[in-house]
């Protein structure tokens, strides 16, 4: 069943759901840096990424912080609101680095007085530029209103983050975030959208302040798969069993899951359906109609693929 | 008398003042633009801005704006109170031209929705970044206090400068302002400091939009002098008869008036004083020791030197 592309970025491409108001957002292994001039494959991350966000952004529902997720559907693709996006990042920073030092001359490290929050314009062709508040406003990217609330819930984001990362022995340094607007009969509400990934955080170690985010790609520092296993491993949003089975990604099973994706199940054809039986037996959903679907599969590094609990 | 030498900067030189916490302020013919890597000298510009800016922050001070300024001394200089300089340059913008329109992708001369404020950290090293509050306070190049009182300043400044040239027919564009700090016993203030002036402001022509500022220089568009003086002319911060008198640049009376600046007056040697003699003689301020001193001589374009009244 193919389905038809809305969008496609960087990092993710948007399809049409199954629903009215609903996309499927899939997680590319695409990796970029420095507005596109740099770029890589690096296998595994859309999967670690599309399970580490399921995880912080359950839990931020769960904390009365609405987001656009509506449920995982498989190993790289979740279930999402279709909400128009505000043209503004977002970034909130704990620690200077990245283009706060950079920019201003501080130096990478440190521990900023209190949080602040940046806003940037979404836009490749101007490089994504700082912006101000005002500068949003003039130019109607979102109304004083929509920025007052986005920025307040990036700063509860912020709280529950470092907490979450502080408990597993990681530092939370910067993290950038997305709002989009959702309509109901009338009334138009900003809620999160995007993804909250080491993709989108700057995330060190709390004892060797080891990098374990994308400035590992940025920095040519290597083992970027490693560091976003760290960090769903730590953050429990995977479990230590799911190392456990490997699978080749030019295994026929991935590429059938790849294009047989209904309503959140990866259906497995024949061979690709035996090849994994064994291994993921007990974890399989069965259908009323008799077909065999795996449910919330994941795909982390080294290449490894694992059913976990159902969605 | 040579005077001890603080600071010098682009368009501007400190020294030391005749008393305690004053400087005197000289303006150079010096043009920068792009951080330095465009320069050039332009004959009148310094004599023209000292003029300008004399002459509005004088209002500015008679609206309860508190400047450094006490008072101008000659063609170049001004007699100011001593500051600490705030490292932030405040930009106040109306419509969109410049790094406001490249920067973001608006069309230049498109009118804002209201007047916007930008702060940018006075640092050439890193190009005066754009900065947020958020910036500025965690650096601790000012607290937030004096942001939101520099900030209330220069929305004040704004509407009396938009009146102000509007009764000329000048757009007042932007325009970017400096504050520093002063302290009386224990008490620290802040007034704003530095210059208002063709340097420092967009000016375009109401009917033409001709260009009244320093884009003539940045954009090479000539005639920079010119502009000035037909700012400085329709503000009546200089009268049409001060274009009467043409003295070469070159003339010893000029090179006599740097060196021999005394509180506020230029003495004139000998054979610069018969110069200048006839054509000023009406304007002459004579001290009781008999010393012959020019007050507020104005020096504007082309090359015209002309005896102002008395400061």
């Amino acid at each position: 069943m193919r389905r038809k592309k809305i969008y496609e970025g960087k990092a993710k491409i948007l399809y049409e759901g199954p629903e009215r108001n609903t996309l499927v957002q899939y997680f590319k292994d695409d990796a970029t840096a420095f507005n596109n001039k740099k770029k890589a494959v690096i296998e595994g991350k859309g999967v670690l990424n599309n399970r580490i966000s399921e995880f912080i952004l359950n839990q931020l529902n769960e904390i009365g912080i609405e987001t656009h997720l509506i449920k995982r559907l498989n190993m790289r693709e979740q279930l999402i609101k279709s909400c128009e996006i505000v043209p503004v990042e977002f970034v909130v920073r704990n620690i200077a680095a990245g283009t706060l030092a950079n920019r201003l001359g501080m130096t990478e490290g440190t521990i900023l007085r209190r949080p602040i929050i940046e806003y940037y314009y979404k836009n490749d062709d101007l490089n994504d530029p700082l912006v101000t508040e005002e500068h949003i406003e003039i130019n109607n990217w979102a109304s004083n209103m929509e920025i007052a609330h986005a920025t307040e819930t990036a700063f509860r984001i912020n709280d529950f983050l470092i907490g979450l990362f502080r408990g597993v022995g990681i530092k939370l340094v910067d993290f950038k975030l997305e709002f989009g607007r959702i309509w109901k009969n009338e009334d138009c509400k900003i809620i999160l959208a995007d993804e909250i990934s080491p993709d989108t955080c700057r995330l060190w170690d709390l004892k060797d302040e080891k990098k374990l985010d994308k400035d590992r790609f940025r920095r040519d520092l290597g083992g970027l798969v490693e560091a976003y296993t760290e960090v769903a491993l730590r953050a429990q949003s995977i479990s230590d069993s799911m190392r456990s089975i490997a699978v080749s990604e030019e295994s026929p099973a991935l590429a059938e899951m790849h294009d047989h994706v209904v309503s959140g199940h990866a259906i497995l054809a024949g061979a690709a359906h035996v090849e994994l039986g064994r291994a993921v037996a007990a974890q399989l959903v069965c259908s009323t109609q008799g077909d065999a679907g795996l449910c919330g599969v994941t795909f982390s590094a080294p290449l490894v693929l694992k059913a976990g609990a159902s969605v």
